[in-house]
Formats: structure tokens, sequence, C-alpha cells
């Protein structure tokens, strides 16, 4: 037979060195979430296509891997197939569809006010691009059932505390609300049925810079006078959020007051419990990609990278698209491939380094004896393990080191006090 | 819009009380195989289509959830359109299959003698039916490279103390060496190519009883002479590993004797390693179904359950129908859904038991003072989490026990030293 051993495009085999760090990663970020009493849970990778594709997901429900139907439901015999009469699931492009699903099926098992964390594959059958996978993790914070800003700072707070947790230092949180964007476009004089295109052209604002977001909105046809005006207002805010307030009072008065409000409450809170570790800063163009956000948006942004390592914001009509009922909702998602592309480019060490040691055991060594030796090893804090002893011992331990082991210990039948020796590393 | 919220036919949405035990059980049982130098790895959850049917996954084959192909080359124009040209992946059924391509794709990267974890969900489009389901979560360890016993007794001790880890005692291993029952069933008068069949029926043994086994292989059209043989020989031998050679000198002269000194090799060594706390058992009916194995083969049993917990053995030449290279390899799998099911109904207690707490906020309490009063009570120990104060206290109290709150602390002002009350449980 002869295969080829690659994984399927798009996707990737993950080496011991990376899981180490992404174990080490995914462990601290569920603790932190847990001391803030959120629960963990689990929804499948596979959902129907109808929820997938009903209209939440933006651009992403054209990447779903759909999943031909099985026995007796896929018809081949008929004449015009479509691919629709041939697919009833796909694998999920995103962790937040399927909690709303979750919270629908489940809500009368869930405490009222529900808070969860989600961490796990998604897939998007995106074009391949260096450092963007097929298949992806993703770290997901939610708060079912709470409107007030609350929300927003504890989502903020436990997820900053997540990212300290694992190494992550002078980062920078960026707010802003979908309320003030609305306001300021139709305040500007766009027609509403427009707003979510300039929103997507202003998020390239620190891309493309003013000019370009200019030309861009004059070459989609919005007015001159509406372009020049909302550029006015969104030069005239500053990035500082304890001075929001004041500063929207230069603002038309058709622009929400109190979301500029909620958002100075929300970033004391979180400066505050900073402590200088963090800071949080106003951003007047944030916009965030999807559709169902409805208030409050954020992310993080760490050093000079070119992506946040964190994003989320509330979207309150979304759970009552599903149950016909409005429930409010805020969710918060860390970046997981990003935060560990980071770790590892900044060289985190890993939680065995240091302590792994190979026993090495010749084929006649009593085995109960070598068990024992390798045992007490392991009291002794090593990480032990048994190697059959090569025909060249002096090559098999210099060969230790580009092995990943830091000790050796060759038995010699002392099962009690087996003699370490260092892994001599050049 | 109207959505059946239900999860896709035979997958489940785990609960938060659910999670919290599989999380203390994967941090255990990972924490035992890297403290054995086991290496934690990743493969993506699809592979292609040609691997996952390429004859190692027995009937299991049967069962993949495949991907329609997608763009340009999905053609649903052409005539006769047979269901494998639709499709180009599939969800992986196990890891095994997964782990051989792996190795081969990454061999230049790995050590010579590579030990590796597998944790992971795994897809298969069984009938539904109580207690088991369509997605499910396995985890393996292997070790390629290693020809000798050293191997079998380190897995069997390794993924005994992980079991002992998370709550086991008492359990059972039983081991047999598929070298062995086919030295039999040749002794016997079987032909070679009717092995397996015989093997599965053989199996079947505690269940059906000897007249049932002896049906199934007559009805079958299977030699009297050799069923009488081969159901003489299993009689005959022990359950005590500790005297297989013993018991070995009985049997026909061609069946394999390093078989069996290497059985009790294993067993004597495990058994000292199990210090009481869990047992070694020769099964010469034990057979496990999958036909790649080559050599030693178990299993492990806890209780009355109806089920194997684990199960595993040597596949010597599964990897060299990859590579062209034979590599010996041999793996123990965890039953982690039957594993949790037990742990459950045992009713072991979850991570943050007793230390859940609600901080109760209303609406205009100062948001920097409550994040700080939060920040209190978890650094006291308490899982604190933000409630919003509801407009009936005395009730929202009264329902904290059924959300699963341990305590509650309603914020009045004093974010040092919040007042800590314990939720009355009836």
């Amino acid at each position: 037979m002869n295969f080829n051993t690659s994984p399927p495009r798009g996707m990737r085999d993950i080496l011991p060195q990376e899981t180490e760090i992404r174990d080490f990663a995914i462990a601290r970020i569920l603790a932190v979430y847990r001391q803030y009493g959120f629960s963990h849970i689990e929804t499948p990778a596979l959902e129907s296509i109808g929820l997938l594709t009903g209209g939440q997901g933006g651009e992403n429900e054209k990447l779903i891997y759909k999943i031909l139907k099985r026995g007796e439901k896929l018809d081949l015999d008929r004449r015009d197939i479509a691919a629709e009469d041939l697919v009833d699931l796909g694998l999920r492009f995103d962790l937040t569809v399927p909690l709303t699903r979750y919270y629908a099926n489940n809500r009368s098992n869930l405490p009222r006010v529900f808070k969860s964390i989600q961490l796990g594959s998604v897939w998007r059958a995106e074009r391949p691009q260096r450092g963007r996978f097929r298949q992806f993790t993703q770290c997901d914070i939610d708060m079912i059932g709470v409107g007030s800003e609350l929300c927003e700072a504890e989502l903020l707070e436990a997820t900053s505390e997540a990212l300290v947790a694992v190494g992550f230092k002078d980062f920078t949180i960026r707010i802003n609300d979908r309320k003030i964007l609305s306001g300021m476009a139709a305040a500007a004089g766009f027609d509403t049925a427009a707003h979510d295109g300039i929103f997507v052209t202003l998020d390239k604002l620190d891309k493309i810079g003013t000019d370009g977001v200019g030309a861009e909105l004059t070459a989609a046809g919005h007015p001159a006078a509406a372009i020049a005006a909302i550029m006015t207002m969104l030069d005239a805010m500053p990035r500082d959020a304890t001075g929001l307030q004041a500063a929207a009072a230069a603002l038309p008065e058709s622009i929400d007051r109190d979301a500029f409000q909620a958002l100075e409450n929300v970033a004391e809170a979180v400066t505050a419990a900073a402590d200088g570790r963090y800071t949080v800063e106003y951003d007047p163009t944030l916009v965030r990609g999807m559709g169902y956000y409805t208030g409050q948006i954020f992310e993080i942004q760490y050093g000079d990278y070119p992506f946040s390592i964190a994003g989320g914001g509330r979207y309150d009509r979304m759970i009552g698209r599903m149950i016909g009922t409005e429930v409010p909702a805020c969710g918060f998602s860390i970046g997981f491939e990003r935060v560990i592309t980071i770790l590892m480019e900044e060289g985190l060490a890993d939680g065995d380094a240091g302590r792994r040691l190979a026993v090495i055991v010749a084929d006649n060594d009593p085995l109960p004896a070598v068990l024992a030796a390798a045992r007490a090893l392991r009291a002794d804090g090593y990480a032990a393990t048994l190697l059959p002893r090569q025909r060249k011992l002096g090559r098999q331990i210099a060969n230790l080191a580009d092995e990943g082991f830091d000790f050796f210990s060759v038995f010699r039948g002392d099962a009690e006090r087996p003699e370490v020796e260092a892994v001599r590393k050049d």
C-alpha cells in the first residue's frame, strides 16, 4: 500500500513540544475561568446543516465541511442532484452557534444566569494560507441572562486574567459599542441598511488609513457629506476611555449617551482590576466582523502582533431567534492558536522540561525490578520511561539529548537506588 | 426561525456536572502518562478517505462520516454518480489509524522509541443504542519501536496507574497472545484462513458458554474434531498467569513457548507493580476484535460491568504497511466514556464542589468595588462569580442551591471583607 502520509490539506499534525504548551495553556485558562464561576460544557463537533446555515455565521457559512447522508437517506439515483440534497450534517465553524442551540436544548437544566466555558475544535474550509489552518481550537466564555455591563466587566477581567496566567502582560483591551457606531452612522446621514457595510470599511482604518477608508466609502457610492461627518466624529473621540462621556457631549444628541456611560464604567472597573498589568482603551473604529453583535464589542491586542488574541461582544438577539424569547448574551473568545503561536515564539518553557529521564534496560534484565526502579525514579520527581538498550550503548546515550531527555539511568539491578546521570547537551 | 434544538442523532450535549468529571479524569490520566514518559500528540479529526478505508479499520470502515467534496472538485453533472466520487475526507473512527499516518509523516522529528498519548473524539455512524454514542472520546497510549515485552509491561502499568489515579481499584487486567490463539487453532486442525472468524466466536465464550461457541463453530462448518480439540486446550489452561509455562507443557509442541514465557514475565512484573491494588490474569479466550493484532492483547475489567474499561495489544505489521519497513508497535486504549459513566455512577466528587460562591450585585453598585470584592473572595479560595440582584432577593437566595452554589455574598460596598454566607441546602 502506498499512502500520502500528510494530513489533509490545510490541516496539521501537532508535535509533542507544541502539545505540551497547548496543554499547559488549557489547564491555566480553565483554572482561571473556573475561579470566575464559569462551567465547562461540550457540544458535538457535528450540527445539523439547517442550524449551521441559519444565517448567524456570516461568511463562515460558505466554509462548512458537509457530511454525506448515510444509508437509505442518500439518494443518488434521481436526476438533477443538488449538493444540499446530499448532506444532513456539518462540522461546526464556531462555538457560538452551537452554544445557542445548547442553551435552547438544555435551559431547563441550566442556572438562570448561565456562564459557560467552551474549548474545542472548529473547522472552516478556507483557502489555505500561512499560519491559518482549516481545523483550529477556540476557547470561549459566554454569559447568558445578564443584560447589564456587570457581564462585560466580568468577561473582560476573567479573559485578561486567563491571559496573564499563561504568561501575557502589557496587553491592551480595546472596547467600543455597536450602538455608538450605529448612532454615529445614522447621525452622519448614512442609510440604516448600509451600516454593516460601512462598519466593515471603518474596521480597516488602522490598515488603510483615513484616506483609504474615505476612498472605499466613496467608491461604494456613499454621500461625501456623510463620509466627512463620520470621519470628523471619529477623529474627535479620545482613546482614553475615562474621558468618554465628556468627549461624547460634543456629538449629535441622537447618539446613545448611556452607551458611553456603560463603556466608561467597564473601562474604569477593569482598569482597577488590571492594576497596571494591562490597559483598557476606547477604540471608536473597532467593529468586529460578525453581524450578530448588538452592544459592547472588545478585542485584546498584544505587542506588535498584527492580529488580536481575543475578541467578543454582546449578542442580545441571537438566542431569541432560537427560542422565541429574547435572552441577553455576551461572550469573549480567546484566539487559542494565536496565543500558542506567541507562546512558542517567545519560548515559554514546557511543563516537563528538565525532568525527562530514560531508564535503559537490557533484554535479560528482570522486568519486575526494572519497573520498580522506574517507579522509584518517578517518586523522586522524574518523568521516567523505559528504553531498550541498543547494541552501542555509548551512541544511544549520546543521542538522548536529541530525543528530548534530560537524565538517564542504565539499569544495573538495583531497584531501590538507581544511579542517575545528566544527559550531556552540547 | 424554528429549529429542532436537539444535537444530531446519536450525539449529545455534555452538561457542566459531567464536564467537571471529564476534565478531572483527563488531567489525572495525562499527568500519569507524562510521568511514564509518554508525549501527548494531536492529529486532525479529518483524514483522507483513502487512509480511512485502507483495510485497517475492520467493521469501523463501514461507519465513517464522509465529507462532501468542495468547490470544483464536486461534480454532480455527470451520470451514474457513486458515493465514493463525492467525498474526499472522513472523520476518524479511531486513533490508531491516524497514529500510524502521523508516525509515517513525522518520524524524522520523533524519537527512535516513540511513546505517544492521544486523547480525542472519534466518530462512528453506528445504530444508536443506549449508552453508546456516535461521537465519543478515546484515550490511547502507544509505543512505537519496541519489540520486547518491556513495552507491554510499561503500557499495562501506566494504564493501570492512570485508572488508579482517577479512583479505580481492584480491577483485573486480562492478558493473552494472538500467537497462542493461532497456534492452538492450527494445532486443533482449523484452516489458517478461518482463524479470524474462529477467534470472533471464541470471544463470546463468557456470553454464550462452551455449548454456544461449539454450536456456532459447527454451524460455520468447522470440523467437529477441531472444535473439540481447541475446547480441550482452552479448558486445560489456568487463569493464573504465573503457572502458564507449566500448563503450556501439556500443549502440542507447535504452539509458541516463548509467547507463554513473555506473558508470564509481563504478568509477574505488573503484579509486583500492582502491590495488591489490581490483579493480572491469563484469559485463554481473550481475542480483541481488531484484525491487526499480532502478539499480546489485553483488557481491563472493573467490578461487574459488562464491558472492559481499557483494551489494547501489539500490532507489529501495521506501520510497515504504511512506510514499507516493519516497526514494532503496541498500544493501550482507555474506554474514556465508560470510565466516565462509572465515575458518575459511583458519585465521584467534582473539583469545584464546596467552593462555588455567588456575589450578588445591584444595578447601581460601583463596578470597580464589585470586581475587587470578587477578587478578594477568589484569593480566599472561592470560585466567585457575579450575579445581578433580582427583585426578590430572598427568592434568589433560596434558588442558589439549585443553581449549584455553596456560598453567597450580597455586595454591600465593602470590597475588602465581603460577608460570606453558606447556601442552605435542604
